[in-house]
C-alpha cells in the first residue's frame, strides 16, 4: 500500500491502561494531510472533543513526522507535536527538529499518539516494535539534559533519542515546553500536557529504514531543491555561520524589533548591545539537525560575570527578543544563561520573556510593587531579576507563580487594568516582530490557529522584501487578507506537514515550494499532487485547525491583536508613526475571511468550503 | 610476550610536536609495577627530572589503567593519572573510575603519556591506533558535561569516552581536576597540568579486547573475589544503596568528622543536618563504573531554593565534609549544587571546600574582612557565600583568585599568621577524618607521597574497626609506623597498581587482598607473584614515589601535620581530649622510617632498601 515515505503505522500509547497498539494510517489521511502538522490536526480534531480539559487525561499528544524524514532529503528531520493547548485553549501545535523525529520514523512509525494519564511518573521506551512503560519517579524534578543522559545510561544505549520535560512541565506551568536533545517543542504549553499525564519522557531507538518509492525521481527532485539551496544568497553564505541571530539587526533596521514590552520599539534600539556583532563574539560552533547540511544552530558560550562558562544552543533570534529587546536586557551573557536555563527547566523562552516584560512594565507603572516581586527590582533591563523570576516561574515560586501561566493568566490574576499591557493573542505571547510595521504579519498573528505565532504564516514579503508571490508594501492593508492566507497555507503545506525546515522555505525554495513538495512527494511516496493540490493540503489543515478552535468557542473577536498595537503608533525608528488601527484590522479580517471562504461575521468556515476540502463531516460539529 | 592483561603498548603523545608514537611496555616494568599507579610513578620518576616546573611543558601526564581493566573482573575500570603536582610540588597522582579507563585499554594501550605543550587549545582524539590533534579553541571556557557532549557530536559518535578539564583547569588553578564522564581525577591539581599544556580533552574510542592468559584460572580467582564481595556485610546490603554517604554518620559517632575548619570536631555534630537520613531524601538512583555490580555512586537531586533541580553524582562522603562539615554548611541542596558546580567547572571538591573553610575561619577571626571578600559574609555555614566563592575560584575572580591555588598558597598570600589555620600537608588539603582520633590515619597523612591523602594508606582498622592485619587502638601510637607502611603498601599494590576499586579492599577483600591480586595476576597475565611479591610491589612504588619527593627537596620536616592537630585537643564527642602531640608524631615517624628502611634522621631511602627493591639506580639521584 505505501511504497515509500510512510510506514503506514501509527503507534498509540495509552498511559492510563499502560498499553500500546499499532494501527494503520489510512491512505486518505496520508493523501489529504501529508504528515506532521497535518496528521496532528486530523487526529486532534477527530479524537479530542470540544471542551476537553487540556490538562486532563482526555487530551492527546500527537507526535508526527513527515514522509521525507529519514530519507536522503536534507532538512527533513522535524516533527509536529499537537494537542489542545492549556495556554490558549485552542490548537496547540509546535514543531521541533534534531534527531528524535527521524528516530520515530526509523522505529517504524509515522505518528505517535499519547493518551490518558499515568498513575505515577513514567517514561515510555520505544525500541522499534517494543514499547515499555518505565518508572520516572526518580527522574521527576530533573533538568532536561540530565534526564536524557540518565535515561541513556539506564537503558545502556547512548544512541537513544529522547523527548522530555523539565520541572516546568512537571509543574504544569502553561508555558512549559518539550525538549528533545537541545531542540524545543517550544510553544503553547505542550510540556504541561506531558506533565499532566505524568509523562516525563519518551525514549526512542529505531533500527529500521524509510523506504523511497522512486530513487531516480528522488534524485532529480532533491537536486532541484539542493540547487535552490546552493543558489540562495543567504542560506550557506550567511545563515550557516550566523543562524537567526542576524535578524536582530535587520528588524532593528526596519524598526520592528520590539523593545521594552513594545513601549519603545524603534525608539530604543539595542542593536549595538545585542546585535549580531555582539552575538558572534560568543559563538563557539554550530549544531545541525539530522541530515542537515546548513547547521544553523549556533552554540554560544557566556564569558562574563556569574554567567561565564554557560553554553547554549542559541539564543535564536526570538530569544534575543524575549530575553533581550522586549525585557530591555542588554547583557548578552545573561541572555545566554537564561536561554540555557529555559532549556534545562523546560519552558518556552518566548512566552516566558514576554510575560516578564509585561511584569516589568507593570512594575515600572507601579501596578506591581516590591511586595509582589519579593523585593526584586523588576525594571526593564535588570538581567539578574529576569533570571531569578524565570527560575521561579518553573517552580511556581514567589512572583514566578503569578506569571507561570503566561501573560493572559497573569493579567487576570493581577487585574487593575493590566490586561491592556499583556502582549498576546488568544493567550499566546507575541513573537519578535512589532507588526505595527508589518501588517500581513500582524493579520497572521490575529488569525493563526495557534495564537500569535510567527511559525504559521510568516510574512517574509514584508520582513525581508522577498517578492513571492509578489512584492508588497509592509504598511499597506489592501491585499493582506489574501496574502496571509497564502502565507499560512504554503507554510503549512510545504514545511509543517511534510516536516521540512521552515528556514528552507524562507531562504531558498520559496519560489518553488509547492512544486518542490509535489515532486518530492511523487518521488518518495506513491501519492501524486499538483502544486495546487499541495497548497490545498495547507488550506485543508488550516480549515480543520480553525474548526477545532470554533468548536472550542473561539469567535472572530478572538482574532485580534493587543490593544497597544491597535492604538499606539510607533514612536521612533524606520516604522515610526505606524500602527494597525481597529478599522485596518477589521478590513484585513474581512478580506481574509472572504478569501478563506468563511463567514465574514463569525469567522466560521462555510459548509461549501469544508466540503470542497473533503471536510464535510466537520460542519455539524460547529454549532 | 604478553599473554593477557597487557597490550604491551604505551602511547606517547607529544603536544609540542603534535605527533604520537607507540612504544613497548618493558616486561620488567609490568612485573615490578603491575600497572596504574605503578606505571605512573615509574614513568614519572624516570622521565620528569627534579625541579621541573609542574605547569611547564616538561611535566608529563601519565594515564595508566591496570591489567584487569577490560577483562571480566568486576570493579577494575579505573586509572591512575600521574604528574608532578602543581599544588604540592610532590608526586601528583589521583585515580578515577567510570568508562574512560577501560576505553583506553580497548584502544590498545596500557598507558598514555602526554608530553609538551600545544600552541593553542587542543584536544586529542584517539581511535584505536589512530591519533589526531584537533582544535579546542571553541571548547575553551566550556563546562565539562557540555565539553563531552559537544566533542561526541563533533566526532559523530555518542560512545566516545572523554577526559577533560573545565574553566578551572584552563585557568590553571592549582586545585583543578580532570573529569571523565561524571568521575573525577580529583586531587593535586592535575587539571591545571592539562590546562598548562593547552589540552582541553582526550577523547578515546577503542574497539579491541583485552586478552586473558588463562580463562579457567580467571574463573576460579574471580570466584574467590566475588564470593568475598557477596559475603561482605556492607558491600551490597549497604554500600550499593547508600554509597559513601553513610560514613558521615559513622565518623560523627566516633567523633572524627571534622567541622568548621577543625575548630569544632566532635563538639559541633551536624549529623541530623547532613547525615545519611537527610542525604537519602535526595537520592534518585545510582550509577556504576564499567563492569561494576555494586553501583555505589548515588545520584542526588536538589529539591529546594535556588538549588532545586540540580542533579549530581555524589556528593561523596568527602564532599559532604568539604562542602558540609568543615565549612559548617547545613543545607543539603547547597552541597549538592556545589558538588555539581565543582564537576562542571572542574575543580577538586575537597581542596576547594577546605580552602574556603580556612577563609571562613580567617573571616570570623577578622584576618579577612568584607573588603577582602567583596562584601560577602564568609561565615561558617553561609552556603550562598560558599557557592559564590567556589565559582569565583574557578575563574580567579575577586576573593576566588586569592584562594584558587589552595590553602597553602592562600596563607602565603594573606600572611598575618594565617598559615597555622591552613589545614594541609605538603600543600594538599586534609580529607574528612580528624586524625586526632585516628593516629595511624594521621601518620599516613603526614607520610603519604601525595600529601594529606586518605586514598593512599587508609587506616580502616582505626576508622571501621576492621581487624586486618590485626586489631588496633585508634588513639595509640605504638605500632602505627608499621601499620601505616602496611596500609600504604597493600593499598598501592592491590588497588592503585592493578586499578581495582579501593572500596572493594576496604569492604570485602581486605583479608585476602594480596592473595587475590596474586591469583588474578596469574590468571590474567603470564606473570606470577606470591602474596609477599604483591605487597613488595606496593613497597616498591611507595619507595620510588617517595624518592621522587626527596629529589624535589622534600625532607622529614615535610612529613608533618597542621599545627592545630598537634596542639589542640578535640573539644567534644567520642574522641574528646585527644590529639597527636609533636612527640607522638615524632615517635610514629621514627618507627615508620625504620620499618621502611629509610634513614630515620632525613627520611631518605637507604641504598640497601632501594637495591632490595630493584631500585638501585635511584640512589644516585637523591643527593
Amino acid at each position: 500500500m505505501y511504497k515509500g515515505g510512510y510506514s503506514g503505522k501509527v503507534l498509540r500509547v495509552n498511559l492510563t491502561e499502560q498499553n500500546s497498539t499499532v494501527e494503520d494510517l489510512p491512505e486518505e489521511t496520508a493523501k489529504d494531510f501529508i504528515g506532521g502538522a497535518g496528521f496532528g490536526i486530523k487526529y486532534l480534531f477527530d479524537e479530542v472533543k470540544g471542551g476537553t480539559d487540556a490538562l486532563g487525561p482526555d487530551n492527546k499528544l500527537i507526535f508526527a513526522s513527515g514522509p521525507f524524514s529519514g530519507t536522503t532529503i536534507p532538512c527533513a528531520s522535524r516533527m509536529a507535536v499537537t494537542a489542545k493547548s492549556p495556554l490558549t485553549g485552542a490548537v496547540g501545535m509546535a514543531l521541533s527538529g534534531g534527531y528524535f523525529p527521524v528516530e520515530l520514523k526509523f522505529a517504524g512509525y509515522d505518528a505517535l499518539i499519547i493518551e490518558g494519564k499515568a498513575e505515577a511518573p513514567t517514561y515510555v521506551w520505544i525500541k522499534d516494535e517494543e514499547v515499555k512503560f518505565r518508572s520516572a519517579e526518580k527522574l521527576w524534578g530533573m533538568k532536561t539534559t540530565d534526564t536524557q543522559q540518565i535515561i541513556k545510561n539506564e537503558l545502556h544505549d547512548q544512541n537513544i533519542r529522547i523527548a522530555c520535560i523539565g520541572p516546568a512541565g512537571e509543574n504544569q506551568i502553561k508555558i512549559a515546553c518539550i525538549i528533545n536533545e537541545w531542540r524545543a517543542v517550544g510553544r503553547k504549553g505542550l510540556g504541561a500536557v506531558m506533565g499532566s499525564k505524568n509523562l516525563k519522557a519518551i525514549a526512542i531507538r529505531g533500527t529500521g529504514e524509510v523506504a523511497v518509492a522512486d530513487k531516480d525521481k528522488l534524485k532529480a527532485a532533491r537536486g532541484e531543491m539542493t540547487k535552490a539551496m546552493k543558489e540562495s544568497p543567504v542560506l550557506y553564505p550567511n545563515f550557516s555561520k550566523l543562524g537567526t541571530s542576524m535578524v536582530v539587526d535587520h528588524t532593528c533596521a526596519i524598526g520592528i524589533f520590539p523593545t521594552k514590552n513594545f513601549t519603545a520599539t524603534g525608539e530604543y534600539n539595542p542593536v549595538d548591545k545585542i546585535g549580531v556583532e555582539v552575538q558572534v563574539t560568543r559563538n563557539v560552533g554550530s549544531e545541525a539537525c539530522y541530515g542537515c547540511p546548513v547547521s544553523c544552530s549556533q552554540l554560544k558560550l557566556a564569558k562574563t560575570g556569574p554567567y561565564a562558562g554557560v553554553l547554549t544552543e542559541g539564543p535564536e533570534f526570538e530569544t534575543m527578543y524575549s530575553y533581550g529587546g522586549v525585557t530591555g536586557v542588554e547583557d548578552i551573557d545573561a541572555i545566554i544563561a537564561a536561554d540555557r536555563m529555559a532549556d534545562e527547566l523546560g519552558f518556552d523562552t518566548m512566552s516566558s520573556g514576554v510575560t516578564i516584560a509585561f511584569a516589568m512594565e507593570l512594575y515600572e507603572k507601579g501596578i506591581l510593587t516590591k511586595e509582589d516581586t519579593g523585593g526584586l527590582e523588576l525594571n526593564f533591563g535588570n538581567h539578574e531579576a529576569m533570571n531569578t523570576v524565570l527560575r521561579q516561574m518553573a517552580f511556581r515560586e514567589g512572583i514566578g507563580d503569578l506569571l507561570a501561566d503566561g501573560s493572559r493568566a497573569a493579567a487576570e490574576r493581577i487585574g487593575k487594568g493590566s490586561e491592556k499591557y499583556a502582549m498576546h493573542v488568544k493567550g499566546l505571547e507575541l513573537p519578535a516582530y512589532d507588526v505595527r510595521g508589518a501588517k500581513a504579519h500582524g493579520l497572521n498573528y490575529a488569525t493563526s490557529f495557534t495564537g500569535a505565532d510567527h511559525c504559521r504564516g510568516y510574512a517574509f514579503q514584508e520582513i525581508f522584501g522577498i517578492p513571492v508571490p509578489h512584492e508588497v508594501d509592509r504598511f499597506a492593508v489592501e491585499g493582506k487578507g489574501k496574502l496571509t492566507m497564502w502565507n499560512q497555507d504554503i507554510r503549512t503545506a510545504t514545511t509543517d506537514a511534510p516536516t521540512m525546515c521552515a528556514f528552507l522555505l524562507d531562504m531558498a525554495v520559496v519560489g518553488i515550494a509547492a512544486q518542490n513538495t509535489a515532486s518530492l512527494m511523487e518521488a518518495v511516496t506513491d501519492l501524486t499532487y499538483t502544486p495546487d493540490d499541495v497548497l490545498q493540503v495547507g488550506e485543508r489543515i488550516n480549515n480543520l485547525a480553525h474548526a477545532f478552535n470554533v468548536r472550542e468557542g473561539l469567535t472572530r473577536a478572538d482574532d485580534t491583536l493587543p490593544e497597544r498595537l491597535l492604538t499606539e503608533p510607533l514612536k521612533g525608528g524606520a516604522s515610526k508613526g505606524h500602527f494597525i488601527s481597529r478599522e485596518e484590522l477589521d478590513q484585513m479580517l474581512d478580506e481574509y475571511y472572504a478569501e478563506r471562504g468563511w463567514d465574514v461575521e463569525t469567522g466560521v468556515p462555510t459548509r461549501e468550503k469544508l466540503e470542497e476540502l473533503g471536510l464535510g463531516y466537520v460542519t455539524d460539529q460547529l454549532k
